[in-house]
């Protein structure tokens, strides 16, 4: 768990908006950025790029920028992506699989690994999809502390939710990206992001 | 296009948080509720429920609460789900097969419709996927037509995008929701909300 807990979440979720920013400039080309090019880039202010970046004692000197290289190792350092984070996935479905295949195309040069995929189904244990091996979820506190899982996506059915999700955090897991629409139960220092289809729609009916 | 378009998007955004927690509640059982009773059910605070319905003019009765029916008439009626929304799904793959069952299967009594499919794969053009009919990508502008489709799922690898969204845009698409790691170029008045599995995953090492 980072230390920094009073950082905001909408904070942390714009991070890696920046991050991508600063991966796609080349440095040779643009050595110096700064919180304009950025917001310009991601389609924000300049002014919520540098109170953001502020809140982690980062700031740009006036008139001149921010180095583009530090800036960007500076933001994997402060989301902990400067070492490998093996990841998870329950549900080897068509949206386990969807996802698998999605991460490992788009993930670029992220320490971001989807180390096992965890189902019920018989058939599908010990298959592969994308190079990650299924696991039966019998298997599952064992595997967790094995491959050392310290992030869980849930995408699987809405059944015994809770029970499955209580297994991760005994056995280590920190994180959940969830897409079942169940609300979990977890104790503090654990970290859910829902991802709900539904109400995503549902909020987008308004602008139509 | 909602004529409140001052209303913050976050603010939008958990509007369907609390007509999920309304239609939880039996009415028959719960005539009345309150802020806190609803901040309880999804997990935020009873002055961010008060705040937010009062962007539109939605007030409790001071120790009385809100009536529980005309409050979820009331929300649906803000976020236009009092009419049927009619939904376009572009991509056949998993993740469109994946979204289109999540959707059937979740979506409740809520008036969203996935109507099309559309996909560039000729073997799959014709056939349906959880009763939705897969349309040829040749077909999109006359589709959204003829079917008064007001919403876009974009679910497809990242090519020609912008070219499609402009499609569906000169067309009348409203709005979408995005699952390609591409920024849309929109004019004003439509809106695009982007699920990032990519940015996800990365905000979430935060909390490992």
């Amino acid at each position: 768990m980072n230390q920094s807990k009073k950082i905001p979440d909408v904070v942390i979720r714009r991070l890696p908006l920046y991050l991508r920013a600063l991966e796609i400039l080349d440095p040779e080309l643009a050595p110096i950025t700064s919180s304009e090019q950025i917001a310009r880039m991601i389609g924000t202010s300049s002014g919520q790029v540098r109170k953001d970046l502020s809140c982690f004692g980062v700031f740009g000197k006036q008139g001149v920028g921010y180095n583009t290289i530090s800036l960007c190792s500076e933001l994997r350092r402060i989301l902990q992506l400067d070492q490998e984070v093996r990841i998870g996935l329950i549900g080897a479905g068509n949206l386990g699989a969807a996802l698998v295949r999605y991460h490992q195309k788009n993930k670029a040069h992220q320490p971001l690994e989807i180390v096992a995929l965890f189902d019920v189904d018989e058939r599908k244990v010990g298959k592969k999809v994308s190079d990650v091996q299924v696991f039966n979820i019998t298997d599952l506190a064992l595997k967790i502390k094995e491959l050392d899982v310290k992030m869980m996506i849930l995408a699987f059915p809405a059944v015994n939710v809770q029970e499955i999700v209580d297994i991760c955090i005994e056995n280590g897991v920190k994180s959940f990206l969830n897409f079942i629409p169940v609300q979990l139960k977890t104790p503090p220092g654990i970290k859910v992001q829902t991802s709900d289809v539904t109400l995503d729609l549902q909020s987008l009916a308004y602008y139509t």
